[in-house]
């Protein structure tokens, strides 16, 4: 078993093309012995915003703090703290802070996007 | 694509044995068509807790609300808002609220441990 904070991980810049502004800490993942799947928490600062693009795994999304929208496609939804996300696989989709602070969220993916 | 409030999921019961006071939402799941791993919200009531047990699949929980305590084994480790906690398949664990507020946690498994 292993028990940390989330802010006592370490955070790293999401240097993706299509990212601005974005970190991301690895919470838990295959380097804790995760069998299947990994949690990762996103911080997107003002203005910011994750890639737009899709891959042929799924997110598991879950909004800790901050507002902004996701992109399905074309379309945007609102997002508040407490919304839940499933982005199926191969789905265009794009999270955008449309806030004052910082959006900050969970987003879980298969181990296949881990490698 | 599918987003949602996790208060607009529909809360129920735990009736496992060893559970006090739970309830749980599938937040996202298989009727979701989540093809790997399902995300469940917990709310364990003051002096309510989950079962004592062991099961051979993985947990990863994150704090949302509340205080308490996860068991590992005999060993106490205190929980509060914003931990995390990886629980390794076949590790015997419980969630217990210690506080005086509702425990509120995200606790997500692989699929061949929602049939």
């Amino acid at each position: 078993m292993k028990v940390r904070h989330y802010e006592q991980v370490q955070q790293e810049s999401v240097d993706m093309d299509g990212a601005e502004q974005c970190s991301i800490r690895w919470l838990i993942g295959p380097d804790d012995g995760a069998p299947n799947f990994a949690m990762r928490q996103f911080d997107v600062a003002v203005e910011g915003h994750t890639p737009k693009h899709t891959h042929p795994y799924e997110h598991e999304v879950f909004v800790l703090e901050g507002s902004g929208v996701v992109l399905h496609g074309e379309t945007e939804r609102p997002l508040q703290r407490g919304d839940v996300v499933f982005v199926a696989p191969n789905e265009v989709h794009q999270f955008r802070n449309t806030g004052d602070v910082p959006l900050k969220f969970l987003c879980l993916v298969p181990n296949v996007a881990c490698s």
